[in-house]
């Protein structure tokens, strides 16, 4: 092992609403001497997630905030360099949760082993990774079955577009909202959804009216406000909500939904998700979800950009809906 | 049969916020002759629930409103005065649900009959009754068990008190909030509870977090408002919320809490409930809680007023918080 100089995004400051490239910087770190047990990875593909911005939050909660000065936990696929444990060998592929830097040591148990032959490799971080994970767990969370009419906010993003193709593959009627044009075609003619609409072009609720008109079963809810508020609305007696994220509130506070007495009138059932809950399920969702998709009947979106210093610009860009499925960052 | 006038309290006018009187009225009715297989019931008591607030407006809902010029539809319990009906006789004593009128005819089916050596009978409208079965299904609809800390607001109400009691019964900690001294003195006095406190003596957030400082399990929702959210703030992980109630917004509409997010940062499950879905299970009921009760291991709580035309102001008073326990209108 020679001397490697491994560049990191770090937090430096946390965000006030909006994150803006002010709060992270580019650093470098040696890394140090492989010792026995260890692997060294050179990361290929850093995920740039939504959830991220929760913890650039400060405050005790469930999930410990980033610290500063540290390099942004995340979830990254890599090859193994180099080796001193049995489990892997120079030229496997893994994933990890070491987040937005190009090389780090870990022990074997920190690993996640993947099939190198399956291209691109960064669909370990969307559809067959936590992200496609999510939209399973979702589903199976509140028993999502044939016949259900769905609904799946920020369906053109990586989680709702891997819920609404798997929920189509269980004989679901799918509808879905996303943010623009461009995305309520993909949606239609890419993913298989039966009808989505963008909700910056009239309010969210007569938009889903006019989609689903005797009502939605279940809510997959990835962005919150005015859409759940409609979803409330919307959905029927004993309907499910798998409550999965809120992104229209991560970067300004909120009020509720105002017509939260649906629970109780429609007797629903609300369920909230967070995937790592689930990772003893992980070898199950790999091999029905990496199955659809060998068969090519799962479709894997990405938005792609190229080199560690577009990390942070790629993450802001998540606010602004600037991707379409999955958003990775390919390591030069 | 003799010539029969029942008296009998009808909606005039629908409400726009806070009742009134002048939205209702007292009619005369005449009885018409009992035909086969009709039974003639005198009502004793009429059951006064806040739940009916919400058939008093307008609108397509899940359950249709109350309709103007008709007596109001609820829970009473009667005795039979005359029978052409095999399944019962005079003096037998049966649960109803034609509401706030002092006679009326039925077919067997539209009788519920009840024990009538259970004193008082007026039991049957609070915790041998629909309320209490209210507080019995919450409990099993998120698996309350032993070791639970449970809070439940609206606690010294007809739902609320009865599911601490039980929720004690089954070995769970219990805190309550309600909004008097006297009801406080009640909860912790008379129904065992842990701890309670009075919601107008200080924010519910900071008094819920002394009352609980490691969290609870489980919120029992009868109230909405600043204590859900204070209640969502509060859970633990994986914590659960019955959504029974929302008398806070039954008059005026709130907005929803502004910290919904703790459902998928906690993984929390909230579950909707009218006890109208579980009928099928009120034999299991009346046998465990009604054992409880002949037991002594259960305290049954009322506010009885006397007098049909009592009614309307009894009914008024569940907003302005003048219940201790079941309200419940004694016929003369």
């Amino acid at each position: 092992m020679t001397n490697i100089i491994s560049r990191e995004i770090q937090l430096v400051s946390r965000p006030n609403g909006m994150p803006t490239a002010a709060n992270f910087t580019i650093a470098q770190t040696q890394i140090k001497p492989l010792q026995d047990g260890q692997i060294l990875v050179r990361n290929l593909y850093l995920s740039v997630d939504p959830y991220m911005r929760g913890r650039m939050n400060e405050g005790k909660s469930y999930v410990p905030p980033f610290e500063l000065g540290k390099a942004l936990e995340g979830g990254a696929v890599g090859e193994v360099i180099e080796s001193r444990a049995q489990e892997f060998k120079p030229g496997d592929v893994v994933t990890s949760n070491f987040g937005w830097r190009e090389y780090f040591t870990a022990a074997p148990k920190e690993l996640h082993p993947v099939n190198r032959e399956v291209q691109p490799l960064s669909v370990y971080l969307g559809a067959l990774g936590m992200t496609g994970m999510t939209a399973w767990v979702g589903l199976n969370l509140v028993d999502v079955k044939a016949g259900d009419t769905i609904f799946i906010s920020g369906a053109a993003g990586a989680v709702g577009n891997v819920a609404g193709q798997l929920a189509k593959l269980r004989g679901c009627h799918v509808i879905g909202s996303a943010g623009s044009a461009e995305k309520v075609k993909f949606l239609l003619e890419e993913c298989g959804f039966d009808r989505a609409f963008n909700y910056n072009s009239g309010p969210v609720l007569e938009q889903l009216n006019q989609a689903a008109p005797d009502g939605i079963d279940v809510y997959f809810d990835n962005v919150g406000g005015e859409t759940l508020q409609a979803a409330l609305s919307a959905l029927r007696v004993h309907g499910r909500i798998i409550a999965c994220g809120s992104i229209s509130g991560y970067n300004k506070p909120q009020p509720g939904p105002n017509n939260l007495f649906n629970m109780i009138g429609k007797r629903l059932t609300m369920k909230g998700l967070l995937v790592r809950d689930w990772l003893d399920r992980q070898g199950e969702f790999e091999q029905e979800v990496g199955g659809y998709f060998q068969a090519g009947k799962l479709k894997s979106q990405e938005t792609v950009v190229v080199g560690i210093d577009q990390a942070v610009g790629a993450f802001i860009g998540l606010f602004e809906g600037k991707n379409l499925g999955k958003m990775v960052v390919k390591l030069d």
